[in-house]
């Protein structure tokens, strides 16, 4: 008979509740290199997409659901550190009053810039010093839903592997592709291949229902307050505008990233 | 010379303070039908729609814009209470740590559905238990943004003025008509009147580009995590899909507002 791996933790004080409670700080995230997803959801995109986690949390009443217990079996399985606990350890852990029965750690995943095969996917999206950790996994989810190959960090954004962008991921995490690069690493590694590069601007006239977009497509998305800096508009292949037909000059981050994320998927599918 | 109506507060056990305070709790604002909006950007969108606040504070440091400025003297002028204060104040009535130097309280602007002239866009939004205020408001800022009529909100949704909503809206809180029904009234109220009424669905072959919408659109987004009800579903005159690329089967309930609201808006504007 298989030796039983689980152990259980009900105490706060315990070394590994305060190393991975830890792991909702981001230096902490940097220094260990893991990071915090929660949630049957998500954890199965996670496993579907071939990352288990290598220490997964779950309260016995969250432990009956068939695909919990097979995600708790193959975490075993794959050495990974199983801990039977309570709903308050887990409280503590997402920082979330009505937790999840399941919190996973995983190593973190950015990829190299050198290392993406930009042909893999004709849709990236490239975001610059966005700050908000909604919009971030917002962002991941909708990369994921037109079959985007994945999202480059420009400048100083957000952590991609906050408990808020996982969340918002919903699970593209995983799926995706995320790099981080400066500006100028990123450009010297977008023009030794295939790319265009699309900003989406309020200076120009060009509609972005107008053209035909070249695949592979890299949507630039910039902050949430300032949008793209101007160097950087003019280091684009293409700026377009989208309508606007309110009292406001701007949409969202994620919402603009999604809209054109769509209209260069609709350009491609056959109808 | 015009009497001078600015006062001075800088403790926090004064009265209006607290009393403002409370209006981060839902209960308060149900009762004293007042809401919070913070930042020039926010309170300059709010006086263009024609909405002046009741009370005003501001930090100095925030007074020499132009436009807050004229915000403070606009509010004078109308008989608002005007009141001069510092940055922990403000902290503590945005509940941020960097506070915006601008916060103002409106009285609450729920329109009755009757009150709705829905010729008056073509694009409507209907929203059914709607749970997160950074959606509620992004689909308001994304509905203002498609010049769309408004956002009506079915069963038990998130409160539109909560602090976090009016904040993702961006002002398009006070640009846009805000409603509350039950689902039974909605219906009622939709059917003594022109109305195609949209639900995006993972139970239809129907694209959503396959389809002329036609005027008034109503498109119906359901629950972040449950979708629409299938009796809900059933009341549609037409449930559409957009194409999901990914490992994940659903968007983001702003993000599938915005694409839908885009194609709507997309097929009626020239090119």
């Amino acid at each position: 008979m298989r030796r039983r791996l689980v152990r259980q933790i009900t105490g706060f004080s315990n070394e590994t509740v305060k190393r991975v409670r830890s792991l909702r700080d981001k230096k902490h995230r940097r220094r260990e290199g893991l990071f915090l997803a929660e949630g049957l959801r998500i954890l199965t995109e996670a496993r579907a997409a071939g990352a288990l986690p290598e220490i997964l949390f779950f309260a016995p009443e969250g432990a009956g659901h068939p695909l919990a217990r097979g995600l708790i079996a193959e975490t075993e399985a794959a050495g990974g550190d199983v801990i039977e606990t309570n709903a308050d350890i887990l409280s503590k852990l997402s920082g979330k009053e009505n937790p999840q029965t399941l919190v996973g750690v995983y190593r973190d995943r950015l990829t190299p810039l050198a290392a993406i095969d930009r042909t893999r996917s004709g849709i990236w999206i490239v975001a610059q010093a966005l700050r908000d950790p909604g919009n971030l996994g917002t962002i991941l989810r909708t990369s994921d839903a037109v079959g985007g190959g994945g999202l480059i960090l420009v400048d100083d954004c957000v952590d991609p592997f906050s408990v808020e962008a996982v969340r918002a991921s919903m699970g593209a995490l995983f799926t995706q592709t995320i790099a981080a690069a400066r500006w100028e690493e990123f450009v010297a590694w977008l023009r030794q291949g295939p790319a265009q590069l699309v900003g989406t601007s309020l200076r120009t006239d060009t509609d972005y229902q107008a053209t035909r977009y070249q695949a592979p497509t890299f949507i630039l998305v910039g902050n949430e307050a300032q949008g793209l800096p101007a160097p950087y508009e003019n280091q684009c292949d293409l700026l377009v505008k989208m309508p606007m037909r309110g009292k406001a000059d701007s949409l969202n981050a994620a919402i603009a990233t999604a809209v054109m994320a769509y209209e260069v998927l609709n350009q491609r599918r056959p109808r």
